[in-house]
């Protein structure tokens, strides 16, 4: 049985502006200044589980070229341009549709293209478990982080067994959205719940066939648009006519509130409990955090001189040189000649800022 | 008699790093924003007063290049190109003995490269006057401020007369160095200080010949190197080996204690008071003070959107868009690459900041 990734790479990482804008969002920029991009981080954790050939990603048309810069040894047949973003469920649908077609027997791992993982070699451990799971059952896995605080920022799967979760895949009694601050408390005092890393793993014919069940207005719809192909023509990755016509018609809607919330109420779903420390890198406070700090907490990326600063987090590399001074609990960010100085505090406004 | 402008433009203007740079410094910069540089203003308020082919440009000879392309007007023969710098008692005298060269007769007035002045036809007035009074007067008359605060950053000359200057050319008594604070009061209080300015009236034969009385090895310097003209050959601006040979020789010594101190002694020196809306534009507290201001007194070149900030200076033309928030008393600036965010009361410690 042959494993197959898929990459979802359409988002516009709004909350990292100016570093990231809708022409060259987040994914695709070395945001950690490791030499590599998200995109292509997410790929290289999956070195040794998924040939270069068998991996596929769904991203805005406009990305395209990104992708086949980035990620040199894809299929250009595997990079899936979304006309329209229609979010996750049929993002998944197109995707699994596709690999269906070419491989009826595959194993697919689904990731976002957006979130880092400190201990790859962990990482790879707990995905090939989930997928010799997966050859072996017809259930969805998703992956479970151990949460090591009250995250108000993540959604969470509730398992069935009460207290600590072991280390072993495990039944998914619920799917939770974002909690409040006292919700996320109790959940992690209980125990039993992990977070959502959006990262899943099945084979092909049970995701299509779960779509089916709970979406069959998808499945309708994926039955339609994928025998009719991909693209204008074979050397091309323009999506053709019937994908322009019918893949903006599906319903906006999440993999989460399509599939898994009724397939873990009818006790399909499982989670694979995993400490490799992932952060999904979803603003800059997650980003402070991921990077080495100097003795006064200041996280940077680029030619940076501190003054009287601390608890700041930098990125600045298309500069050559900045010098900060007298700045405490500050964002200064930098990319093609827009610049962002503001308070970690007002973090959530920067997409107020970045708008005309 | 002809009219002749010297221009001394050899700074470099360390104190709006990254904004003015060794290779690019102040007075080459459109540092109000206002589409011409400091040199292109200077030249531009001589309007009337100076042709085109009696400007004289002293300056570094790394900066040649620069004026010829902002001050197209300029005779290449008169861009004096200094292989060293000698502060301004030798530029002036390599100016002054060169100028006398081509015409005995010339009235000129020296100016720095870097200054402001909001009124420019109260300017033209004021210099008129006084090349009326050195076209008949074998005297040396300098442009006299009228003080609106205690400034310690400038030096200041003292009249004869007691009490409120005239609006008339009148003796000075002294040059004053830059005071401390009670000293600046007191002048103030006085009424009898003006702001030394550095701009300078004489007919030629007035200040080659002064200079030859108080500094008489000066004089013989630019005796042996004048004569032997100044470029490699006709068509070039490069200084020719007398210039590389004797000018890095000459005295480092301002043109104020070098002649105006011992002239000023001897009772040959006057003053015409002005107040033509004047400023050296030594720092960002000037510039600060020069600029428009928003309601929340942040002044700003560039495209720039203020949130929470008061209180700002900041010049960053080279960026797209640039979003601050939160800050309150900071310089912002950026010039090619390089960025600096530091509060305004530090403004002092620039030149740390732009080591490397």
């Amino acid at each position: 049985m042959a494993n197959h990734v898929v990459i979802m790479a359409g988002g516009i990482g709004s909350r990292f502006w100016p570093l990231s804008t809708p022409e060259f969002p987040k994914q695709f920029i070395d945001i950690l200044g490791c030499g590599r991009s998200l995109i292509q981080l997410t790929v290289d954790r999956f070195k040794g589980i998924c040939p270069p050939e068998n991996f596929w990603v769904v991203t805005n048309k406009d990305y395209v070229d990104i992708v086949k810069e980035q990620i040199p040894g894809i299929p250009s047949a595997h990079i899936l341009a979304e006309p329209a973003a229609r979010n996750t469920a049929p993002c998944i649908a197109w995707a699994c549709w596709s690999i269906r077609q070419e491989d009826a027997d595959a194993n697919v791992v689904v990731t976002p293209s957006d979130a880092v993982v400190m201990n790859p070699e962990e990482f790879r451990r707990v995905i090939s478990g989930a997928l010799e799971f997966t050859a072996g059952h017809d259930k969805i896995v998703t992956i479970g982080i151990k949460p090591n605080r009250p995250e108000t920022g993540y959604g969470y799967v509730k398992t069935v067994q009460k207290g600590p979760v072991p280390n072993c895949i495990i039944q998914v009694e619920a799917f939770k959205e974002k909690p409040d601050l006292d919700t996320a408390k109790r959940y992690l005092a209980d125990g039993n719940y992990l977070w959502n890393a959006g990262i899943f793993v099945w084979n092909v014919r049970t995701i299509t066939e779960s779509i089916r069940l709970y979406k069959p207005d998808l499945a309708a719809q994926m039955d339609k648009m994928v025998p009719n192909g991909r693209f204008i023509s074979t050397k091309s990755t323009v999506p053709n006519g019937t994908v322009l016509e019918i893949f903006p018609q599906c319903e906006k809607i999440s993999i989460d509130y399509a599939v898994m919330e009724p397939a873990s109420a009818d006790k399909k779903v499982y989670t694979c409990p995993a400490d490799f420390g992932w952060s999904d890198l979803g603003n800059w406070q997650s980003l402070h955090e991921k990077l080495q700090k100097d003795a006064c907490n200041n996280a940077s990326v680029g030619n940076i001189s501190f003054y009287e600063s601390s608890n700041c987090v930098v990125h600045a590399e298309g500069l050559k040189k900045v010098v900060l001074q007298g700045l405490d609990g500050y964002i200064v960010s930098e990319k093609n000649g827009q610049l962002l100085v503001c308070k970690r505090s007002e973090e959530q406004r920067i997409k107020e800022f970045s708008a005309k």
